[in-house]
């Protein structure tokens, strides 16, 4: 390693989540000629199986985690929720990217909006809220329908309710897990009456050189992404201007690896919703319709290597095969133009991602 | 599995051969949702990085291979020169796919080149040879230049050598590993004076369909392939004949998985060399120019799925790094449109594939 860290070709980047973002990370890492070792509280994961070696141990056990240290030259992840603690005890010994503040900005959606405020970024009304009474006061602000989120800890939908009438504020309040008596740290969002939601990824390396691949257009259901397309069907200025923001986060971050960026588009205003430090779901078309997916982008730029080209050879749509829906696969590969992607899951559960397919158009 | 040993995700692929096509092989089952095991005597390999196991074996080793075959759904491999004790003791036991024929006539230049005769393939002049004057006498018929070389466990231009002159029979004949007073195998072919080399990358599945890859200009120096582009620089005759003689074999072979048969272009004549039941050299550019791989589409037979379209989106040149030539990957990675792969192989060794780059035009 030189002075900035950066790897040569027969190291380990160790990735802290063995997941189907590991394992993705993983063979990326694999092409280029690295090795991986994958570190997850869980015994067995998506990722176990394609990465050099890895290693179960929890996140506050210091003992395991100063191993995987020392196994490896430098630590990524493939989840936002990584603990604090670990992330700051493993950058003391090795190179964490991205670095501890993309992590503490993400994990906390008040600290969040409070960031993308500071740094110009246009977002939606929004009040911290901790208690049904402070609830009731930032709706007389942001009037209804409203979203009441958790500060931290959500993901694909959890951890969230929306307020359609006054009536519905205890009803919000327990379903995001609060006892109606405790205080707890929440944030209230205006409801953004959003005609597209879109999405940014963008590569930045430890020089400050960016990639950014092209805007996706996503559709959720259920707080789940489902579907993920490129070209997006929003025009260009809000092309431009997502993308502008999405370099704007990732400068005053000074972040390296790939960074998510989701919006909503109202009309032709661009809201910035929310931040991912790391690959994302919306950015697995890039693997089929680019020569150099986010994958590899991550890699490389977490081993302290140049970016390659965001550049797009295909138009594509990535479909997400939820729960069962992953038992179509005979289908699927007998579709011409699809791409399988399976994460060698072992059990379908309702709203597990199990695969996804990317049809090239 | 059903009758026709079809395999569900979460089966295991076996594979025979731990170096870099094992590798691949593994990281197209791994994006598939299949699990693989990959079998060498070596305990180090490119292949056992990526592989979701691995071990271990001699190929002699009927119990490790009993082993192997008891772990697996179905077994596969990187290389020609499967013993065929090992294939039949596997195939025993388990689908071995492509199947013994194809190891057979593979495995001994003379019986391929008689298998491309009586196919009405058309091959350059060629005769059996055993010893010194075996092959004074063929002169007489075949002329000079012409080749000798071993019927069998060549590869990469070993056990090979050119006549160039009568002269030079005794020294040929040494170079091959014979000794002046024993019997060997050989063969000697004619000297074919070619004005472009090429193969075709050819997938077939267990029911008879087949996806062509686009004919590949290959450049061997010493034997070894540096450089392979699509497209060709023939004519579309040429590319015609080309691919509908690789069908002609992978049908006579009853073929299952990827075949790579290589030609000799003289004019507008084309001689078909040699093939390789396996994934091959000069089809690593459908990795990034294709959206099914040669790699995806062998497994994709091997475990009785069907096979994705054989599609380019892009032109492409693939050019191997031989020996100390990856020490240039700091500026192979900044160079934009070069897709860099490297094996993980910890020694550089003149002549020793290290990894390739793919630059797409």
């Amino acid at each position: 390693l030189d002075p900035l860290h950066r790897c040569v070709p027969g190291s380990t980047i160790g990735i802290l989540g063995g997941g189907q973002l590991g394992r993705m990370l993983s063979m990326a890492a694999a092409q280029l000629g690295l090795r991986t070792l994958v570190y997850d509280p869980q015994r067995h994961g998506p990722g176990f199986d394609v990465a050099t070696e890895h290693m179960t141990g929890r996140y506050d056990d210091e003992e395991r985690l100063a191993e995987f240290a020392a196994r490896v030259s430098v630590v990524t992840y493939e989840f936002e929720n990584v603990p604090a603690e670990t992330a700051s005890f493993l950058a003391a010994r090795r190179p964490v990217r991205p670095g501890p503040r993309a992590l503490a900005v993400s994990q906390d959606r008040l600290a969040e909006k409070a960031f993308f405020r500071e740094h110009g970024c246009p977002v939606g009304p929004f009040a911290p809220v901790e208690s049904p009474d402070d609830i009731r006061a930032a709706i007389a602000d942001l009037g209804l329908p409203a979203v009441l989120k958790t500060r931290r800890l959500g993901y694909d939908g959890k951890g969230q309710a929306v307020l359609r009438q006054p009536d519905d504020v205890d009803a919000a309040w327990a379903a995001i897990g609060a006892r109606s008596n405790t205080t707890v740290s929440a944030i209230l969002e205006a409801f953004v009456p959003f005609t597209t939601e879109i999405s940014v990824l963008i590569a930045r390396d430890l020089d400050g050189a960016t990639a950014v691949y092209d805007v996706t257009e996503n559709v959720h259901r259920e707080g789940i992404l489902r579907q993920s397309s490129v070209p997006a069907g929003v025009t260009l200025p809000v092309m431009e201007v997502a993308q502008g923001v999405a370099r704007s986060i990732a400068g005053a971050l000074d972040y390296v690896g790939v960074l998510g960026v989701e919006f909503f588009v109202v009309g032709d205003r661009v809201l910035v919703n929310e931040i991912a430090p790391r690959v994302h779901n919306s950015g697995h078309w890039t693997v089929d319709a680019c020569a150099c997916s986010q994958f590899e982008n991550h890699i490389r730029a977490v081993a302290g290597w140049p970016l390659g080209p965001a550049t797009r050879h295909s138009d594509a749509t990535m479909t997400n095969l939820i729960g069962d829906d992953w038992l179509n696969w005979p289908e699927i590969l007998a579709e011409r133009g699809a791409c399988l992607h399976l994460y060698g899951k072992g059990q379908a559960r309702p709203g597990r991602k199990m695969g996804h397919v990317i049809r090239l158009t």
